[in-house]
């Protein structure tokens, strides 16, 4: 009757929403402060002063023409701002003109692979990977082609890269600070990594375009610094957002920033603006474009993310998971206590404890717990995580 | 190298962004005073004084959780107050759960679109018609199937309707007040319409789900009553925004609403919600979210638009342009003074006057202007035009 496709998907629709329904079903049984949610990446953390006072200055009488139309690659003057800011912080030029303002992360990569893409052509994914990659990629008619990384380090495995290349790839996608397993890539896999996709394109006569998804590029621990994707990759797009960074998920805005060394780029920079608009995007939300361009030194408070991070890490490993030790992100990616992952995850639900299966990210026998939560619920749930524990021993 | 379709359509983009960068570069030129941009509907208002006050309450640091993620729906106290509204509005009762916060009326179009169209399904449209969307629903990879309008009225020819529905249309897309006519589609009109997509369900044994797109319900001029669509039509899908009617089009903010009469609406809804988050848009931004639902009451003065439209129709129809006179929207749809839409379109460029040729919304022969513009610019535009005509006599 409807869309039989969507009909089906729905079905079979992200784990993620699906505990995040079920949170909101616990919460209302037993009361919120006693549901342990560590399924969504949804930064609780209000946005940081700079954006508040933006928010403030443009939303004052005195300021006009904020809320119209306009181009559909956004405000010019937020651009040259953002430009310059990533210039400054990868060390590579770029121009405003490569700059395009969107609907958040997701928005920009619909666009972005809606821009790249022919029918068939395809796109490798590193698992795990964030789900609704595979959905973006069948909305544009791609294929995904879904491959393992490493299981000591979730880092991508090129060998393996290597072998999935063929005449009908168009593009890969990382996302480093990684959702789910919070690690970063290390500039020397990168430029490895570079070194196959030459290697490939000039075997097979393809380009091949590297999709950088760095929404969490502002959530790194330890004083560990990203590379640059920009500075390693010729075709390399960046798309990003202030979801996490800023503590704006809700407001939609992020960008797509592409190398001024990919050949033909003013054609893929206009049909960029062309598919945000086409699309339905039409441009990314006005006075937040104004907001950013005032906040771009701002963040939050990351410190807050990092000792989360830290106990929880010591607590779960006290008590025998095995788990790669984040960087960045805020997300843990333990080894489930049995094979199957949603079974376990079901177990969790008992203890009030909601977790995400580590099969909605194409990997199963783990599982994702985000803890950009309250200290309190961490603290909280440490007795019911050993009562889960002790379940399985 | 990129895709092949989006680089073709880059070529023969929209006529209206192709003159919006025209008027950039001719008042670059001319000096933006001495250009008569009537090319695109962007309200050139300020939002009321509700918006204003609503976005300073929203945005004081006493208001915590507004910019996070909520559901893919949007805020449910909003949809409350959304579906409340729209209840008394229209004497049908709509609950909030048949109400989808959308990125806009364009994000809402395509979200709808997703959610009902299977492959080559077909999608009525009535020409002149929004040119965007005919690409709307390629996205989705359905058929627009686009039929003349009465040329006396613009109002649907319903015996082409009835010749133009198979078995496999699924929808129609109705807008009124038109763009680009301002017509308002009369309820005697629009009942008779119904009584035929009944008869050719029955026929066909198909669903035929009426998709109205209503941006400009509020722009009404002369105390002219809009029908409710959504009493009128059994599967009515109600798509809106809050661009026109309270200045926000930059800002991205409307709504889907279901008619609760549609048979598995609830399957519907939750179709619509999941592509709303898997299409990129995840949620409806998080503070003019808040913001529409403390300014329900809220509108442009009308008026400013009142006194343009007569101004400009009755100089207009002085010069000798034949004009259906427009009770709603920001537009007039005049009859071009020869054939050529385009080249008379060219022909007004000279006297830096920028319109849109009727081509542009499959009507050739016609031209649209927009007059969201200031009085003044009108004003100093009607010499222009004098000699426009004059070249033509």
């Amino acid at each position: 009757m409807f869309s039989n496709k969507i009909v089906k998907s729905l079905e079979k629709s992200s784990w993620i929403r699906a505990m995040f329904e079920e949170g909101a079903r616990l919460a209302k049984e037993y009361g919120a402060e006693n549901v342990y949610d560590y399924s969504i990446g949804n930064p609780y953390l209000e946005p940081p002063k700079e954006v508040m006072e933006a928010l403030r200055k443009y939303t004052s009488d005195e300021v006009k023409g904020v809320h119209r139309y306009m181009s559909n690659a956004g405000y010019v003057d937020v651009r040259e701002k953002l430009a310059a800011k990533i210039s400054e912080e990868s060390g590579i030029n770029i121009s405003p003109e490569n700059i395009i303002m969107t609907v958040g992360a997701a928005g920009a990569l619909n666009v972005t692979l809606k821009a790249l893409l022919n029918e068939e052509e395809e796109v490798i994914l590193f698992s795990p990977y964030f789900v609704e990659y595979g959905t973006y990629i069948d909305n544009v008619g791609g294929k995904a082609v879904v491959i393992p990384t490493e299981k000591e380090t979730f880092e991508p495995d090129l060998k393996i890269l290597e072998e999935a290349i063929n005449k009908n790839t168009k593009a890969i996608i990382i996302n480093s600070p990684n959702n789910p397993t919070g690690v970063i890539y290390k500039e020397d896999k990168l430029k490895a990594m570079e070194e196959v996709l030459k290697r490939k394109e000039k075997e097979l006569g393809i380009k091949i375009y590297v999709i950088s998804d760095e929404p969490y590029s502002k959530i790194v621990y330890d004083g560990v610094k990203i590379p640059a994707v920009l500075g390693i990759f010729e075709n390399a797009i960046v798309v990003n957002s202030y979801s996490k960074s800023l503590g704006l998920a809700g407001e939609r805005i992020g960008y797509i920033g592409v190398s001024s060394k990919i050949e033909d780029g003013e054609i893929l920079v206009s049909a960029l603006a062309y598919c945000n608009r086409t699309l339905g995007f039409v441009n990314a939300p006005g006075l937040f474009q104004k907001v950013i361009g005032d906040s771009l030194d701002a963040a939050i408070d990351v410190n807050e993310y990092k000792i989360r991070r830290d106990y929880l890490y010591e607590n779960l490993t006290r008590l025998g998971f095995e788990i790669v030790k984040p960087e960045g992100a805020f997300y843990l990616f333990p080894k489930a206590l049995i094979e199957d992952d949603v079974a376990f995850v079901r177990a969790a639900q008992k203890y009030n404890i909601l977790l995400v299966p580590g099969s909605g990210f194409g990997c199963p026998g783990y599982f994702r717990m985000s803890y950009c939560v309250t200290m309190e619920m961490i603290e909280k749930s440490i007795p019911a995580f050993e009562k889960l524990v002790a379940e399985f021993k």
